[in-house]
């Protein structure tokens, strides 16, 4: 039985190209921000507030205005929740298509009842993490150390709200790796070892 | 550069055996309940004094006692922490004495500032964590889930009160698996190609 695979990372841990080479090597769809265009279209709204109820729901003073302040909503829900009920739409429906990777997003909590769904949690040191910021999303390097800091804040605290559980606890997923440990290639070879591992289980 | 290789567990995930395992495929010795009595036996203590000091400092209010309470050591240190410092005292000789398994006693933290540390988490799911509790240790059907439960709770009380860091906590690790998502067999193996890809870790 085939999977589907979902990846929580830290920001500048390479886990979101460990995830695009993982699904390459599996051969199988691998969705990522497409999935907010996804879920924008399905739902009406545009990109840019899908992105702006994200950040709201990272500031908890911000955030409690959006939940008390905002009559005009469908359902009367604040915006941030129906963006994710939306997103959590979308993931549904990535998943029930078939094998795929899924990247951030909550959507191993989002997928936690679900058969053949496999959780992986990718982060790294510090150090490597502000070079990789410094090279792909050209962060300036004194900056890095804090605006690395606060893209995990917000990432946790996301997970945290929309979650029962907590960002980055191993018990959340079933394989977590320091990517920095043994580099990106080999990260993804022991990524897919594990996934022919667990569809390949001797029965107990 | 060959590694020590350090593993945490949850009582009854199959840890202990997947540590034994590991040590034997990769040829080099392994260290478990063998290193309270290295240390029984270089510090003087006798062995149940070392497994008394553990037990009691997970209950806080018997600990109190010990902490405060006891003016007859060495150094007037409380007695599980003249314990602990024993321990950590064998840890890094045999550590110092080439690769090897370590298996619990906060080895990871103990020898955070080593070189070629590889550290490990290995947990379960409940269910199965039952079933090995009731097959290899004896334990009690009904009375299991409570049992395991206290264990763990006690190892993170142990591990949380000798170090900086949360038990648990995927970044503690180079790598933390669940081992009933591919079984033992799969998680020794996926452990040796982690500790082989680490080992030869191409320079970036």
């Amino acid at each position: 039985m085939k999977s589907v695979i979902t990846i929580s990372r830290q920001y500048g841990s390479g886990g979101r190209f460990i995830a695009k080479k993982l699904a390459e090597k599996l051969g199988i769809p691998y969705y990522d921000n497409e999935l907010i265009s996804l879920a924008a279209k399905e739902s009406g709204y545009s990109e840019a507030i899908f992105e702006k109820a994200e950040q709201l729901s990272t500031h908890s003073f911000l955030y409690s205005l959006s939940m008390f302040g905002s009559p005009d909503g469908i359902y009367g829900l604040p915006l941030a929740d129906k963006v994710f009920l939306a997103q959590t739409d979308i993931i549904k429906k990535c998943a029930e298509k078939g094998p795929c990777v899924i990247v951030g997003r909550c959507s191993d909590y989002v997928l936690k009842e679900y058969d053949n769904v496999i959780n992986f949690f990718i982060y790294s040191d510090s150090e490597s993490k502000i070079n990789r910021a410094v090279k792909y999303y050209g962060i300036n390097k004194e900056k890095a150390a804090s605006e690395l800091r606060n893209k995990d804040k917000k990432r946790a605290a996301y997970y945290n709200y929309y979650t029962t559980q907590r960002w980055g606890d191993a018990e959340n997923y079933h394989l977590s790796l320091n990517s920095d440990a043994v580099g990106i290639d080999a990260t993804v070879d022991i990524l897919e070892s594990f996934v022919n591992a667990y569809e390949n289980k001797p029965v107990s």
